[in-house]
C-alpha cells in the first residue's frame, strides 16, 4: 500500500474560488463580517474535479491513498480577520469531507485551521475538534506564519501555541507545518515561502523545549524538510554548539519529513541523512510544480519514481510508503 | 592553490565590540548621530587575533588564501540609521584592510556595505568605490534584507538596486549575498536567517530580469546556496512552469554557490547537481559552527575534507578550489 501524506484539493469547482474572491472583496472594503452564502457543489461536480485529476494520477502513478487537505496557498490566513478565516476554513474543510466521503478508499481528510494574524492559536481548537471528531479527519495543517510572509506573530515555541498542542496531543493528531500565500514581495509562495517556512519551523523546534513539554507531539515538515536535510551537518553542529543533545535525539521522535523533493539527487540525500522511520511518502499533488522534467521524461512531482529508484532496502521503502504514515497518523484506519 | 572565498573576521580585538556596543547604546537612546572616536588597534593585537585563529587554521587545513570580510552577523544593518551603518562599515572595512595589508599572501579584502533600512542601495556606492579603488578590495557582501529579518525593504529586483549593480559591473566586482543578524524572533541568525536569505535571493534572481539587464553581474550565494541545490528539481520545474528558459541558462552565468555545507552528503549533492564551474570553495571560518563532528572526528566546517573526499574529477576540484575564484573575482591577483 502506498499512502501519499501530502495532497491538496487544488482542483475544486470554480464556485469555491468565486466565493473566496467575494469574501476577499468584502474584506478589502471593510465588510469582512458580511456572512456570505456558502458555495454549493453537486456530487457530480466534485466527482469530476477529482476523477480527472487526483484520482487519475493515483492510478497512473500507482499510489493508493492520499491524505487530503485544502489548497495550501489558498488558506490565506493573512487575509481578512478571524471571522474570515473561520468561515473560509469551514467551507474548505467541509468540501474535503465531501470528497473523502465520496471516495473513502482514496482519500482521508486533514484540515485547514482558522488561524488569523494576532489571534490566539487556541482559537483554532474548535475547528480542529469539529474536523477530527465530527468529520473523521486525521490531522491538520498548521501555518507557522499566519501573517503571510511578514512573520509578525509569535514563533512556534511561544506559549500561546501550547493550548493547540495540548489539543493535538489529546486528539492524537499530527500537524503538517504548512505556510500559505505570501503578501511579502520578497517571498514567492511556492518557491521561497514554502521552503523557508519549513526551515524556520525546524529551527524553532531545535532551539526550544516544545518536545520536552509535549513528548508525543508530532509534526511533519513538508517539501523534504525545506533546507534541513541538505544542511543536516550544520544543524547537528549548531545543536552541539548550543550544548543541546544530539540532533536526532532532540527532534527525531517528533519531527518527520515528507518526500516532496523533485529530483533524484535530492531524494537520495534525504534518504541518506534522515532515518527511514522519519520519512513519509508524499507528492504535493496537484501542487507547486506541474510540468514534465525533460531530463527524465516524467513529471517532476512523480516522487514515487525517486523512491523506487533509490538504493535503500525494501523494508525502508515500505516504511516510507505506508508504515510511517500509519504510525504517525494514529487515527488512520486502513 | 586553495582559495577560501568566504571567511569572516570574527576574532577582532575586543575594542571593536566595545565600540559597536557604544554605538548601539547611542542609537537606542536617540543619539545615533553622535560621532564616536574610532577604536584603535595595535599591529600586535591584529597579528595575534588572526595568527591564533584564521592563519593557524589555514595552515592546519591546507588552504592558502582567504577572501576576508567583516563578521557577517555583526553588520547589523537594521541597527540605527544610515549614519550608524556608514561609520560602522568604515571601521570594519578599514580593519579588514589592516589585516590584509599585514598578511597579503593569506588574505584579500571584501567589504561590508553601509546599507540601512529605507535607504537607497545607491548610497552604498561610495563605500564600495573606496574599498575597491583605495583599499584594493575585490568584492562586497550585499545584504538582501537590511531590515534584519523583517524583510521590509525592496527585493533585489527592484530598480532601486540598479545603481549599485551598475557600479559593481563597472568595477567588475562580484557580491556575496549575505544577510546579517535577525531582530525577528522567528529567525535564528545562523541557522535560519542565513539559509532563508540565500534561498530568497536565488528565487528573486530566478523570477526577475536582473541578468538580462546586467549580463555580467555576478553573485555568490553562500552556505551552499541555502536550500537551492537540494530543491534544484523544484526550481527547474518552477522556472519551466513560469515559461522561463532552463534554469541553468537563466541563472548559472551569474550565480555561484560556495561550499559552506557541513557534511559529506550535502557537499556530494551540491557537486552532483551544480556544475563545477559554479562552485567556489569556502568554509565560513570562523563562523557559524565551531565544533568537531563526532561522526568524523573533524571540524564540521573543515569543508576541504568533503571536497577532497568527493568522487569528482581533479579538474573539477581545481576549479572549485581556485580556478573559479580567480575567474569570478577578476581583481584577485595571485
Amino acid at each position: 500500500m502506498i499512502i501519499d501524506c501530502h495532497g491538496h484539493y487544488t482542483t475544486a469547482p470554480k464556485q469555491l474560488d468565486d466565493y473566496r474572491k467575494l469574501q476577499i472583496a468584502n474584506c478589502e472594503c471593510g465588510k469582512s463580517h458580511t456572512l456570505l452564502p456558502r458555495p454549493v457543489f453537486s456530487d457530480d461536480e466534485l466527482r469530476e474535479s477529482v476523477e480527472n485529476n487526483q484520482l487519475r494520477m493515483q492510478k497512473e502513478r500507482g499510489t493508493d491513498l492520499t491524505i487530503f487537505s485544502p489548497r495550501a496557498v489558498g488558506m490565506g490566513h493573512h487575509i481578512g480577520d478571524e471571522r474570515t478565516s473561520i468561515e473560509w476554513s469551514g467551507v474548505c474543510n467541509d468540501l474535503i469531507h465531501r470528497v473523502v466521503t465520496m471516495f473513502p478508499k482514496n482519500f482521508v481528510g486533514v484540515c485547514q485551521l482558522p488561524q488569523s494574524p494576532g489571534v490566539a492559536p487556541a482559537n483554532s481548537i474548535k475547528e480542529l475538534e469539529r474536523c477530527v471528531n465530527e468529520l473523521g479527519f486525521i490531522g491538520c495543517n498548521l501555518n507557522p506564519d499566519p501573517t503571510g510572509g511578514m512573520w509578525k506573530d509569535a514563533p512556534l515555541h511561544d506559549r500561546s501555541w501550547y493550548p493547540l498542542y495540548e489539543k493535538m496531543v489529546e486528539l492524537d493528531v499530527p500537524a503538517m507545518i504548512h505556510v500559505s500565500g505570501s503578501c511579502n514581495p520578497h517571498f514567492h509562495a511556492t518557491a521561497t515561502h514554502y521552503i523557508n517556512g519549513d526551515t524556520t519551523a525546524f529551527v524553532q523546534f531545535l532551539t526550544s523545549k516544545i518536545f520536552t513539554d509535549f513528548p508525543t507531539l508530532k509534526f511533519i515538515i513538508p517539501h523534504g524538510g525545506g533546507a534541513v536535510p541538505y544542511h543536516w551537518g550544520r544543524y547537528r553542529g549548531i545543536a552541539q554548539d548550543l550544548g543541546l543533545p544530539p540532533l536526532k535525539d532532540l527532534v527525531l521522535n517528533n519531527v518527520f519529513f515528507d518526500t516532496c523533493v523533485y529530483h533524484q539527487p535530492g531524494i537520495d540525500l534525504l534518504l541518506k541523512v534522515i532515518p527511514a522511520e522519519n520519512i513519509l511518502f508524499a507528492s504535493e499533488l496537484l501542487g507547486a510544480v506541474r510540468g514534465v522534467d525533460p531530463e527524465t521524461g516524467f513529471n517532476y512531482d512523480d516522487t514515487k519514481r525517486y523512491i523506487d529508484g533509490a538504493s535503500i532496502a525494501d523494508e525502508a521503502k515500505q516504511k516510507i510508503f505506508s508504515g510511517n504514515a500509519k504510525r504517525i497518523f494514529s487515527r488512520l484506519k486502513v
